[in-house]
């Protein structure tokens, strides 16, 4: 098994505990029941595609076929997407390729690409970014799944016109692939048009539950990471999720025991506190999941709104600033570890300064093992102050077992989608934003809208 | 001006506003009058030290001197910092170096050196950077106030085994500064007695409040920050947030109007959210300073914890991402954005792919122009669906902004801390963990804890 959830602390020592612990095996295992259920009916109906995406075989392919083309062609590749696309790829970047990535020489790099994900129009940052490319060593991956993402199309335009002015209308297309809907959008039709190479986001699978289809394979195939492996691990969590019985189910334990926590304990806060810094950037992309797919109005007319407010930390560094808040604040929230039994490497502490007591016990430890014995001591702690925590370890940081913790988060979600009472699939809350902006910015057929902005009179 | 605060929509057109507004220049603006002096009197009584780092320009013409005997002398600047230490020197380094620093060459960086920041005791990423290195061409600037954080402590073991090997015992003086305390401490001690050069954090200036003294002054100078603007900067927020006038007071605003948000309207959740890449870090630095300075029990031995959970977010990225969550999900929340008036270079969108309206309508407008309206269109969805928002505005991104941003932001958190009847400058909470965490690594005079670490039933 190489991801497992310890939810011991989240049973005993503390009110959730007191609450849960025999339901697990009562109530809350014939509710999940139907939980998965549901799940099994959303995904024959066919609305629920991202669990198929480990048997995407074809796909995954044509993409590895593809990338193999590729090698030794480009120095830097650079993701244009944004949300759920951005952090995804970023999350396998940076979990699989390890730190400095970008910042090793080619032959540390073993000839494959450096990999920048560009997940904002930010002036400053596009221009800085582009700056220091050579556009004929470059490539960009498009990854909008409609085709129309602003953010990403503007970046796009901007991006487009570089290279072309570097290489010529002709090249052009040797600079660019796009990741997005099999049939139609904007994108689709320029590839279309131009002979751009083009992957598909399957019509099933939104932008935040998409990290396993060509969105996060075409980056991560180009840099070598092992795709293959990556949904081997995936389709492993798919199978360890299938039990309806809800303690041998990891998602739906961590689903279960997180919703409870909130609803019935009023622990709506839910922080995911990786101690090793390659996952980072995967508490960050749960973060998205877990508020885009969860926080919503009740579909039942009474205009009732839910959702979690989950919150990235990292270990040991956030031992020194949210820890207190943990700690201390209010009984809001619920701390899940992440842990990682073999980091894939180890620094020995030298052993020096043997006259300072401060520092000269650390001598003959790891920096592996602080970060671990941390881990350990913070969730002790937080146990005996009555706060609730669990941890997620990895056996180690690697394409399989990576894939099987994304996977294993993205079933949590839609569990927990059918827990609250909402659709995780859809994101109804942030059309109004983008309709003001398409006003704003004078796209064909949207309204201008009238902005209520204040008046300046709350100004300091 | 250079920050503002548009609280406009914090007032208007949400329940917060109907109950605030005319309480501003009423009980609120009384009670101000007493944050206000209390801020005064911790001052005199010397608690306070941060509010007069402006004034220390002793410190600050050393730095700079120093500094200078340092230009060109290293290719790499590595802050070996964890919490408010690595936050603070990564927001500065970020906002004022700019995007991909230490991607670019050195040339592009006018001959100043890269700056790292190692705030983590990660084996992996620890041994990736100093892989990357040149022992000959490195400095590490060791923060650690006490001298004893054993995250920092360790990697400055390793660090300076690592160079030592390289360079040999007499030469290792160059490649280490130290930023600790005046007096005391294992810091301190090896500093004196090995001839490294040290600068002071003022005894009465914690680790959270420290980005304005040697803390993030030090790694700023010798990357060619202008820090005596960043302190000018900041001087004049120090100044604006003097009068006990409420209503002309930004961090008095800023603090009362969150505080008054969470305990009289239920929304303990504040979000942060700049749409400007080069202020990410801010973010993440503000969610450790409101976190840690105000989750904490209430010392009139009620036992009643309060604080608020700060949020980290990006915009327009997270448009895609906890916006849905935002605009949807629970009323326990305010989010502050933050804009930039003039982000100081803009990038045209081409004119291009007329023919498909999905994309064409962005032509001619900026990158820049369509994150502003971005950030427009948002606070102004939020505020059609009556969740309060607020706007702090940097006329630019320079030092003395971002001093003053800063500055406006700690003075703030210890208003807010006399608003919730807690001392915004401790952290007890934290002490736990780390008391663990000595047990379990043998330091001297540390008692072995009773792990009571769950017995594995509870695994999945």
């Amino acid at each position: 098994m190489s991801v497992r959830f310890d939810y011991g602390n989240l049973i005993e020592g503390n009110v959730v505990g007191g609450l849960v612990a025999e339901r697990l095996s009562a109530d809350l295992a014939d509710r999940f029941v139907e939980v998965r259920a549901h799940f099994d009916a959303q995904r024959a109906e066919g609305r629920l595609g991202f669990p198929d995406l480990p048997d995407a075989r074809d796909t995954l392919d044509r993409i590895s076929a593809w990338a193999a083309t590729r090698a030794g062609v480009y120095d830097d590749v650079v993701v244009l997407g944004i949300g759920g696309s951005g952090l995804g790829a970023t999350a396998v970047k940076e979990a699989l390729l390890g730190p400095f990535w970008n910042g090793r020489t080619e032959a540390a790099r073993g000839g494959r690409p450096r990999l920048h994900v560009l997940d904002n129009p930010d002036p400053i940052t596009t221009s800085a970014l582009l700056e220091g490319l050579e556009p004929d060593r470059t490539l960009f991956n498009v990854v909008s799944k409609s085709g129309a993402t602003a953010e990403t199309m503007a970046v796009y335009l901007v991006a487009r016109e570089w290279v072309e002015a570097a290489v010529g209308p002709d090249g052009t297309r040797d600079h660019f692939v796009f990741t997005t809907d099999p049939a139609s959008g904007a994108l689709r039709t320029i590839g279309d048009a131009e002979g751009i190479e083009m992957f598909p986001v399957p019509e099933n699978v939104g932008g935040r539950f998409s990290v396993l289809s060509a969105v996060g394979l075409v980056p991560a195939a180009l840099c070598g990471i092992d795709v293959e492996a990556l949904l081997n691990g995936a389709a492993r969590a798919v199978q360890r999720c299938e039990t309806p019985k809800l303690t041998e189910n990891p998602a739906g334990l961590f689903a279960t025991l997180l919703h409870f926590a909130d609803v019935d304990d009023g622990r709506p806060i839910h922080v995911l506190m990786p101690y090793c810094d390659r996952l980072r950037p995967v508490a960050l992309w749960f973060q998205q999941l877990w508020a885009e797919s969860l926080g919503k109005f009740v579909p039942d007319g009474s205009g009732r709104s839910v959702g979690p407010t989950p919150v990235a930390a990292s270990g040991a560094t956030d031992q020194h600033s949210v820890l207190q808040l943990l700690m201390e604040g209010p009984h809001d929230k619920v701390v899940i570890l992440m842990s990682v039994d073999d980091p894939g490497g180890d620094v020995e502490i030298p052993i020096r300064h043997a006259d300072v007591p401060a520092i000269a016990y650390l001598g003959g430890h790891t920096l592996g093992g602080l970060l671990e014995t941390e881990r350990r001591a913070t969730a002790e702690a937080l146990r005996r102050a009555g706060r609730p925590n669990g941890t997620l370890t990895l056996s180690r940081v690697d394409a399989s077992t990576v894939g099987e913790l994304l996977m294993l988060l993205q079933i949590a979600t839609v569990y927990a989608g059918a827990m609250y009472g909402v659709d995780p699939l859809d994101q109804p809350g942030v059309e109004l934003g983008k309709k003001l902006t398409y006003g704003l910015m004078g796209r064909e057929g949207a309204e201008r809208p009238v902005m209520t902005e204040p008046d300046g009179r709350w100004v300091v």
